[in-house]
């Protein structure tokens, strides 16, 4: 299907979708490119990656597909060097969190070959980074949202969406501000409240017998908070707009929440405590909630 | 160790309990007592407890220790209910998830006999309710809290200890200012956070997309607002100053996280992510982290 795939960034995301193509015999040579030696040390001798180039432009050259998974902050970056490699024959997609910043840096970046990148993000993750962690099965009955403009080449979108079918994800399509402000909701806010949570908690004088007591409720919290600090800030400086709109919906209405509390106002705490489990009844699928996905 | 053995609410903690003694072999008799006459059925036809009274005075008559596991917005009216039914032969415990109103309220309805009443709290629970989610392993390595007063009488500790200990689970003793002020803190504050969040998404427009790439972040916070929302409602009411105390610690460090994003200042998001991050691997040991506990 692929003759040549060459992934920019070899971490838990490059590398898991490199091993899941492999599974699936999708590609002849995977070229691997990254910031760090001793993560293509790994690459190569796991035997995920063919092999590891020190240039981008080698690593690239004569790829009919080049997938972005550095960090957020690094593509940007990525996308400037790449503006003077890419050709016609190529398509370029990402796995970014944040998808329109990204669009405004290829539009930059690519002109008039704009057209050849599809931005992508496949909603899987682990809280563990690195490509050690990198599995084959990572996207197995995830979504992957392809985000294509107006100007994305339509084989282009075809290229990248057979690419995650055959790696065992489900794909959807989306605008990318629709992607953005449903993402700042279902995943960025979420972190931010736990981060939020866990480093206020330790600054407590007795914070080590609030962790000790803490089975159940603030368990749950400290896993997502253990998520990778430099990936959720940038994420957090991407799509500072939709995150902050989230924030101050939400700290509204935890002002009501606190209101009701204090004038002891059962009747507004039940049916908020209510509303909130009927919704997770209604929303959440129980084949939704497996352990391992991160963000 | 123990002949007689009642039991005031017979749900998933009370019914839990009743297992997990007789897998100890550590009670003669087991007597329920309960508002709903379906549970009763269920708990004595599943074999949980020996036999069901429909009066409070027959079930507690010659018991030697009274375990109360209603939710705690009936303990009050339990209590005073029990007052004139409690002897100097009997000892009586609770599990309630708030201590310090409900001390006071023994203290009113007990009088003299109040050294009689040992105020416990095992920090064990699952999302789901009722008799028929009991296990006999539910307390198995899971601490219970004693907070005994000056005036406790030191037997009816040690009987409570040894009921606990028998039932597999790690007794801990602390001041019930300090179990309210934490548990606020590690399970009430975070209880209160994802039931916030959960009503906050599900009530905009985009929420059935929310919920659907709801993967990771979010999902871990609509498991435990899928937990009872009366019993919760009634944490909030009783242990009111605490949960405020902590809402309020929590909202001003939100929002110096929020103008931190609207300014752009990574290094703030950075600092508080990492600090967080740290705390978690620092303070959560592995084995902390099953996966049914509630509360």
């Amino acid at each position: 299907m692929i003759n040549k795939l060459a992934i920019v960034g070899i971490g838990l995301i490059g590398g898991s979708l490199a091993r899941a193509l492999r599974r699936a015999d999708a590609v002849d040579e995977i070229v691997g490119y990254g910031r760090s030696l001793s993560n293509m040390k790994l690459a190569v001798e796991s035997g995920t990656i063919d092999r590891a180039e020190v240039s981008l432009a080698n690593a690239v050259e004569g790829a009919d597909l080049v997938v972005l998974a550095t960090p957020v902050s690094a593509m940007q970056a990525t996308f400037a060097e790449l503006g003077p490699l890419i050709t016609e024959d190529m398509v370029v997609t990402d796995v970014g969190s944040v998808k329109v910043p990204l669009i405004e840096a290829a539009y930059e970046a690519f002109g008039d070959l704009f057209g050849r990148y599809v931005p992508g993000h496949p909603i899987a993750g682990k809280e563990y980074s690195g490509v050690r962690h990198a599995e084959e099965s990572l996207f197995d009955n995830h979504r992957v949202i392809l985000c294509p403009e107006p100007d994305t080449d339509d084989d282009a979108v075809t290229l990248v969406r057979e690419m995650w079918d055959v790696a065992g994800a489900e794909v959807v399509l989306m605008p990318a501000v629709k992607h953005d402000a449903i993402l700042a909701a279902s995943s960025h806010l979420p972190h931010v409240l736990a981060y939020n949570l866990v480093d206020n908690l330790v600054r407590r004088d007795e914070h080590k017998e609030i962790f000790k007591y803490s089975a159940g409720g603030f368990r749950d919290f400290t896993r997502i908070a253990g998520s990778d600090p430099e990936m959720w800030r940038d994420i957090c400086l991407a799509n500072r707009k939709a995150i902050l709109e989230c924030l101050q919906s939400y700290t509204r209405d935890l002002d009501v929440l606190m209101r009701a509390i204090e004038a002891g106002d059962g009747d507004t705490l039940l049916e908020t405590f209510e509303r909130a489990r009927h919704a997770r009844e209604i929303f959440i699928k129980p084949n939704d909630l497996d352990e391992d996905d991160d963000y």
